[in-house]
């Protein structure tokens, strides 16, 4: 990680979530679990263990789960009809999203591959949350 | 939010967690929620509707504890011995950050002191576990 | 209740929810949340007893998180992009419905109107999801 | 599933459950998960990817509790003394249907008889149920 | 606490649970639990402020309802056919307890005497299990 | 077991954990919960049955992860500073104790020997906290 990187790291990254609302979101919530989910399938792939690969199982679908929810939180939350109006492709976007995170995506897969077309969706609305923001 | 600090935070936030280990570790988890219990008391003090009040000190209460929830998987599954040689100040850090997010804390307290309190302390854990990854 | 339906009610009900996916789904999930909801809203209106109303209202806020939540899992496992072509105003309507269901909706209010605007909604999704069973 | 059925269920199913209380039960909620327990037994047969099989037997293991849990609300909060004097049966119907969501029944075996069986003692449960409501 | 209680306490404590089932199972949970419910019912007539109040009302709920879950596990988990014949009050006597613990017991009261007549039933049910035990 | 522990067990257990704080706390709860991942170890070694094993890997995480909840709530909620300057080993034993159910000790493996140093360790912690109630 470059230093530039790091020392902002720790300023960037306070935006959230509950539903008070107290006002704080971040897509940093989604993407961390999903970065998790990643790293998951390449443990998996490298270890044949029985016991290993059940845990690792159980826990994908776990942070899958949050994935789900924190994205949920964020379309449903954060987002209002003028972004939908100003970005017409954030109910898809959001859609598909969820779903890559579901049964026809990273639950149902072990694949590398299906956790970075996850990440990848979370980028755009990543991209597009901090858009709003800064108008 | 600066341009720079926008374009670096999507990418810049991604570290967290469970306990595969998927290896992904990020205080940016803890932080998020402490910022939330902040807001949570800022409008907690704007605002003397008492369902209104009632809403927020049982949304602060679940903020802290997953404040301290973050804290600890950083303390257990993060940190290891050599970490805790160089940087003897730790373990207290750790043990006062948690008992800042209970109940002589913020669970315990609406005022926003004791939340800049927890924050200051957050950030201090953040300065090691960025320093620990650099090296 | 009539007979018939009473006589209905136990076998025109098991549709719901996981994301194997066991394939079962049931807008009825959602609805009886929802009416719990409106049913704390009324008991709230008539019990002034504080340690009642903070019962009261921490209850309406889980029940309104599964409203949401049973609301999310419908709109991202249940539906496909073929229903989303069919009824365009799905996305906004699951949009509507869950923030109906959060702080600016029965999360927030203590009105029992708010709680029917949410069921009506509620049965609007319902209307859709039953006709896309039966083609 | 017959018209009649459609057209009656989104009607017939706001019935359940918390403990405000807010006199809203329904015996639906435990259907609902038992028939999500029986699909996932189903599907666990005809599918021998180790992968696939460990997802079912952890979400069988939830949704099986979730029965559980379900069941139990009906026999401490819906359920009094005067329903147990006319139906002297019933703790037992409930002791052994919930022991059917145990171990000894769909969380311990992946056979879908377990989980007909117990299907059979929730629709017991709910003829009861619905003959209390009428009186 | 007299020493004798102390010396033998870190060892006759490790009953409890789950599932599997593992075969360990301790009316102490539900103790626990119901003893902390009537500490908080002690703080709840001590304190007057209204925000102590609103966190001891939320957390007495959680508390409560640890009790009932502790309960039923029991009740559907460790009890067997013939400890119902041999202690034909058992079915009532969880009943009754796990009432005491919902809307008309500790949940819906902050009497402390209400807490009493909880931790008064869960002794009954203790007497039995430790009967059973040691048969 | 003796009668003398049978007869006290009820009585010695009533020490917990919430933090209101209601005062009650007690290391049977972690103690409870590592028995159980014991007896899970032992049953996954006696039982090949693929079905049967990921049923244990699962409950073992849950129960591991409640065991680090335990201890990390004594470790924060319970402990005071006079403590820790009487006890200067008690972070490190805490740390370890937490760590032995993590990744590296009783989620991580099936092995009862790593289930029997995780108890030896709630032993050690246990003990210490005996003597703290008593002075
Ligand atoms: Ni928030
Ligand atoms: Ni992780
Ligand atoms: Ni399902
Ligand atoms: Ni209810
Ligand atoms: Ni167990
Ligand atoms: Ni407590």
């Amino acid at each position: 990680m470059r230093l530039l990187t790091r020392l902002l790291a720790p300023k960037s990254v306070a935006h959230a979530h509950c539903d008070l609302p107290c006002g704080v979101y971040d897509p940093a919530q989604a993407m961390i679990e999903a970065q998790s989910v990643k790293a998951i399938a390449e443990k998996y792939a490298a270890n044949e263990d029985p016991a290993f690969r059940a845990r690792a199982i159980l826990i994908k679908e776990q942070r899958s789960e949050l994935v789900k929810h924190h994205l949920w939180v964020l379309w449903t939350d954060y987002f209002k009809p003028p972004h939908f109006e100003k970005y017409p492709q954030l109910h898809t976007l959001f859609n598909e999203a969820t779903k890559l995170a579901g049964a026809g995506g990273t639950k149902g897969s072990v694949d590398v591959e299906t956790a970075d077309k996850l990440l990848a969706k979370i980028e755009e609305i990543s991209k597009i949350f901090w858009e709003t923001k800064q108008s």
